[in-house]
């Protein structure tokens, strides 16, 4: 289909969703893409640049000169339109904000991107139907069908005061059901939730998700409530995405958000710290294993459990940490510490007593002395508690100090139970067997 | 506050959000959450009810008559209502619709039943704004203002044809700009997104967080498109964080779904299999230096780097896999299995080479033999290689024979990775060195 007809082309393209021909594009070369772009009309390939895969749209609009994005961008909403320009290099950011013709417009992106992009200011746009209350209903139609050509879709309708302060909501439906003489002050409903505009993008999507909420509006601090934007649930919903995602590839030890179709470049960026972490951690298990040497000659079995201790002292670990980092995402991590560390105990003794059993038996089926059977059966069950206890409370000291618990997942944790799970596996040995 | 006062605390509680109540009452005893219950009607605590943790709900569900429990699903809508029910032991589900007044609801609420929960059935409710193509736009206003009643939010105006058929929508904003006298037929918008209830709901999620929609209509079949229902993303919302929270769980080696607050009996049995499976693959590495054990000799330091190199193939593989599992989950991994064999491959080799540097310079450091630390990286690297070929391979082998790729993260990899490493450690560094 690609370099023959130009009308077929387009026609072919009409009929489909925008998302749907950006991934299309996703797959084409960029000369390709660039082909499909110039071809159709603006407003369809702002979205479709929206939905293009970061790293494509980067290298299509460094094909597209200034006067070619601002057009893009004018198309756009501006929470959308000032995400796109951020991504641009420092310099042709200027540039592409110098030739939105619509002055509106670019007062409203230009404000935007003075917000950090993990706050609520980041991810408002100022698109919204706002009303006064002084007006009636009849005359807030009619403002609204106005207001309502730049607003993709109305979930609220914020009412202020002559401030330009957020005091209430309408909804569509009320506003539809009253009769056209009424003051908007008598019908507007006066509780509203709200963000101001530096709250945590996680909080803002926990409170929607909590309240079940479509939109939020955005104010400009808790006391003084002048409109800013508001937050739809969409934006949220990718926000969720993006948390969930970074927890997952901390766990996995990834750094950065890194995708399967990043380059290797990429890719060892985000791998290789964690792997070097990892590294370290195996030769101090090194080191601690050659100060037992003594031990080779009458336990060299010992020797040959270790990898088996570090995977447990591993997995545990990793068990307890997720565990509490999902609970400190979702508020739900409650109760004393100590009862905590009680819990903690407890359980990994039920999980350390059946595993040792399990050794027990195994010492059995290979005619193990039931001595050394039995140590290392107590030893792992020391490991155990302790990898339990230090997954546990790493990620809540993190926590408590302000720092995200996500990280002290995955590798972290392994690689220092690793190391403390081996050197207590030594230790409770030779003071069972004195070597 | 709780034993005194039932007007004072019924004020006090009038004030609260629903979510907020609820978050308080899952912090009291049974009683307590009870006595504040039945002090509130129906309409509050029903959306309460809806808001407390699962366990909660149970408890407070099992202190209801049928006839109180019908009572708060009266006032839900059919979806949450639908939950509620299937959270029942099935003997009072048939109890309780039976105390079900409107017989309208009893009858949907039955419907939804009988779909499973994971699929477009199982969370669509049956609210929705309904309007016949061959309605005016003045008696469709008319109607809707009675359908809407029983609706939270209208978020699209779906039209249907005679046979109940879905053929387009309605945009509330178009039906308020349209003028009176003009039929639907002429106005309505004929591309419609739209599910079939047999639909995953993890397909429908993507849909609709693909295409930014807010609410999406839910048809019989394909062929048959008679309208039945509407998913809103709320729910949607949910369905990301639970499948976001499995992954990340499994990826932690944690099967079933639990949380921190859960019982030491709930905790052990998602998190025990996980660890008898990691202790398999412990003692499979203590047969394999068994059988190496004549290496002691000569190179004992072999044994003292085996944790190095189990923690090394085990952090590759997760690694490998958990980037591979969410590109599959976002339908991002393409291109041919060769192409992605070679990065890995490439990826491998360069992390591999950087690691193995390192080892070789550890190895000046502690004044090990050149050629035993050559060995050592030249094993960690073939490990690391295997290990990132395993981690990449086997998601994408359980996909495409339809097994959910996420169950092998975390400890399966990792074990698998272990025995696999351990021996190639081994059996690499009998080639080279020749013991």
């Amino acid at each position: 289909i690609e370099t023959k007809n130009d009308k077929e082309l387009k026609t072919l393209m009409d009929d489909f969703h925008y998302a749907d021909i950006a991934e299309i594009l996703d797959e084409l070369n960029l000369e390709q893409a660039m082909y499909v772009i110039k071809l159709l009309d603006s407003e369809t390939t702002s979205d479709i640049l929206m939905e293009l895969d970061e790293d494509n749209r980067e290298k299509v609009l460094k094909n597209l000169s200034a006067k070619e994005i601002a057009e893009e961008i004018e198309e756009l909403d501006t929470d959308d339109a000032a995400d796109m320009i951020a991504e641009l290099p420092e310099e042709r950011q200027k540039a592409v904000i110098d030739q939105i013709e619509d002055e509106d417009h670019r007062a409203e992106i230009t404000e935007l991107l003075a917000y950090d992009e993990d706050v609520a200011g980041g991810l408002m746009a100022k698109e919204l139907v706002k009303v006064y209350e002084t007006w009636t209903v009849a005359g807030c139609l009619r403002r609204i069908r106005g207001q309502a050509k730049d607003v993709k879709r109305v979930h609220s309708i914020y009412v202020v005061d002559k401030q330009e302060r957020l005091i209430g909501r309408l909804s569509l439906k009320d506003l539809i059901t009253a009769k056209s003489e009424q003051k908007i002050a008598d019908i507007y409903i006066s509780s509203v939730d709200y963000v101001n505009v530096n709250e945590d993008a996680e909080e803002v999507a926990k409170i929607m998700a909590k309240y079940d909420l479509e939109a939020i509006p955005v104010v400009e601090s808790d006391e003084n409530k002048v409109l800013l934007g508001r937050i739809t649930i969409d934006d949220i919903v990718d926000v969720l995405k993006e948390e969930a995602d970074k927890d997952y590839q901390l766990a996995a030890g990834i750094s950065k958000d890194v995708e399967a179709d990043d380059s290797i470049w990429q890719l060892t960026r985000a791998r290789l710290p964690w792997l070097i972490l990892g590294l370290f951690g195996g030769l101090g298990s090194v080191f601690i294993m050659e100060s037992y040497e003594e031990a080779l000659n009458s336990y060299k079995e010992l020797f040959f459990f270790t990898p088996l201790i570090a995977a447990m002292a591993g997995n545990v670990g990793v068990q307890s940490s997720a565990i509490i980092v999902q609970g400190l995402a979702n508020d739900i991590v409650k109760g004393s510490l100590l009862s905590r560390l009680l819990k903690e105990v407890g359980l990994s003794l039920i999980n350390g007593a059946v595993l040792g059993i399990l050794v027990i038996l195994f010492g059995f089926v290979m005619d193990m002395q039931f001595n050394f059977s039995m140590t290392i059966a107590i030893s792992m069950m020391s490991v155990i508690i302790i990898a339990a206890l230090i997954g546990t409370f790493v990620p809540i000291i993190l926590d408590k100090r302000g720092i995200d618990p996500a990280i002290a997942t995955g590798p972290f944790i392994t690689t220092s139970n690793d190391i403390f799970g081996i050197f207590l596996f030594f230790y409770i040995a030779k003071l069972i067997l004195g070597f």
